[in-house]
């Protein structure tokens, strides 16, 4: 109940939780107090079971983003911030002065731009380093940015890195 | 047989091949004419029979270049060049300078120097953009870059884009 009041209480939403957990989590808020909101969704479909590094559990023919949207028809579900860590999610002026790339995925159009527009008041984030990928479907591609993501944190260990689109 | 012969008289492969065909091209050289050689695995296991945007035929706990080092262990496999178009692969000068990365993949320490010095002297990459993942395993993060891949394209078009780590 209390996350049910929580959760109906707020504008946004963000998913970060444990992709493995993400379903469960938004049930346990329950579909009513999701109604018609925005999901920032963070998440990413790691699945530790079969020990280092973790593979995925949704991909390629689906991802985690559609799964939620499928489940929870009114919310609307935009994929972005999961492909890096989290200091620079919230905080993408700490390298490289900003200049590398988020991406965003949503079948929400309005959706996705008021995400946009989080990203840069909230966070900072260079609206020319926002690359809108289109539809749901496109977070696909992000997610399956992980295990790349994994092996670069191989290299780089707790270096800050980050993917960025030059074109 | 000429095909036989043309293999086992080069120095260094380079599978060009479609990803889904690249083992019955390599049987059809024959294990005796790769022995001890070189492969720059450039290919990528996209599958094509459900329709578009094609998905992967492997991935996530194995990829195309370890069932390649798998049935021929006595090449030494090296993933590269994969994750972008081919006109930046052999020119990446042509977009920014060259000022975006390529990845290599592979067991065999000395084959993948070799390789970083052929991206540099044949194509003209910078040192400093050739990322050195280590193991051949780490060849499933660039494969898995691919459904990231076509959904830019899908954005830019024809227009000449890559990825470029930022650290």
């Amino acid at each position: 109940l209390g996350a049910f009041h929580q959760v109906a209480q707020a504008e946004v939403l963000i998913n970060a939780t444990n992709g493995t957990g993400s379903l469960a989590a938004l049930e346990a808020a329950g579909e009513a107090a999701l109604e018609g909101k925005i999901l920032l969704d963070i998440a990413n479909p790691l699945d530790f079971s079969q020990g280092m590094p973790p593979t995925l559990s949704v991909k390629d023919t689906d991802s985690l983003a559609e799964q939620i949207q499928r489940r929870f028809p009114a919310l609307k579900v935009v994929k972005t911030l999961n492909t890096m860590n989290v200091m620079l999610m919230v905080n993408p002026g700490n390298l490289q002065n900003g200049d590398h790339t988020v991406f965003v995925s949503g079948d929400d159009a309005a959706a996705r731009a008021a995400v946009k527009g989080y990203l840069q008041s909230w966070f900072g984030w260079r609206e020319d380093r926002i690359l809108d990928l289109g539809a749901l479907e496109t977070a696909r591609g992000t997610e399956m940015l992980l295990p790349l993501w994994l092996r670069l944190f191989g290299v780089f260990g707790n270096a800050p890195f980050q993917f960025k689109v030059v074109s």
